[in-house]
């Protein structure tokens, strides 16, 4: 059975993870911050995409499973390490890939353009989604930029900081 | 003193009215649709752009006041009632207006263009945004095309029907 894929992200209230690509992409509340590690630490292993990485490489918690998709894996080879596999290929070869390795859960991270691919391929379970209080106006999108057509239950809603409030949908399938 | 802005929309969970200009506007819930006429019955007056009006106009509630945003008022002439006005003008003077004839508060209701334009030059007080349980990945975005920069203060968090919700802003000045 492939893993259940759980999306998490935090996007402004028009729909945006960041401004311009190179911006801070952890610009939410505290709480926000805390549920996403407790999310990622209970979950044991992410999928996330190449400029997401590059991005926030460093920052990525050591101790889980992270599988990067990049169709550039060659430039990759020296940062590669036991808890950290550069992938190649499709969303259904990546989820069929830590099948073999008998992960059962996964969460995913991001950017926009790798959740776009997944959600096309309606291969995503469950998404978190935190609501900052602000509008952006135009910015990178959390769902990328291609036309989608998820629809979405809804099991809960939760306020975490002053201002922004986690929302958890099941996607239909 | 101008009237007290209320922005008032229904998006998917990625920040889009519709997935085009032609689109039903009224995709939301039995209860979103309740909440939007009353919210606008209560005020008594609202704003909305010509794109929105020519979609949507025959639907507009009568008893309300609505002024139309255009720049082509002259097309519009035969459609002018006591309570329908077509205004050319920028949002602050549309608003000076609207004081003129001693109104208070109004509703904005869209599309994305008005809706900038509002945020844009910091007018909108607050806002109500229900959040369908949908992701289009594509569209007409609720609040258009052009950076913002505002920031919001969360008042309440409200479920409506089965899987949207409504959330209250107020909008930082």
């Amino acid at each position: 059975m492939l893993p259940k894929v759980t999306l998490i992200c935090l996007q402004s209230l028009d729909g945006f993870l960041a401004r311009t690509q190179t911006d801070d992409l952890s610009w939410g509340s505290p709480e926000d911050k805390k549920h996403f590690k407790t999310k990622v630490q209970s979950t044991g292993a992410m999928i996330i995409g190449r400029n997401t990485f590059d991005q926030m490489g460093t920052k990525l918690f050591n101790s889980q499973f992270v599988l990067v998709l990049t169709s550039q894996v060659e430039n990759y080879t020296e940062l590669k390490t036991p808890n950290r596999h550069f992938f190649n290929g499709t969303p259904l070869e990546a989820l069929k890939y830590l099948e073999s390795i008998e992960i059962t859960e996964v969460v995913l991270g991001g950017g926009g353009n790798i959740n776009n691919q997944f959600l096309a391929s309606n291969l995503v379970d469950e998404i978190f989604i935190t609501i900052g209080a602000k509008i952006f106006g135009e910015g990178i999108k959390v769902f990328g930029e291609k036309p989608l057509g998820n629809n979405l239950e809804l099991l809960s809603l939760e306020k975490l900081g002053k201002d922004d409030f986690l929302i958890h949908y099941k996607v239909q399938k």
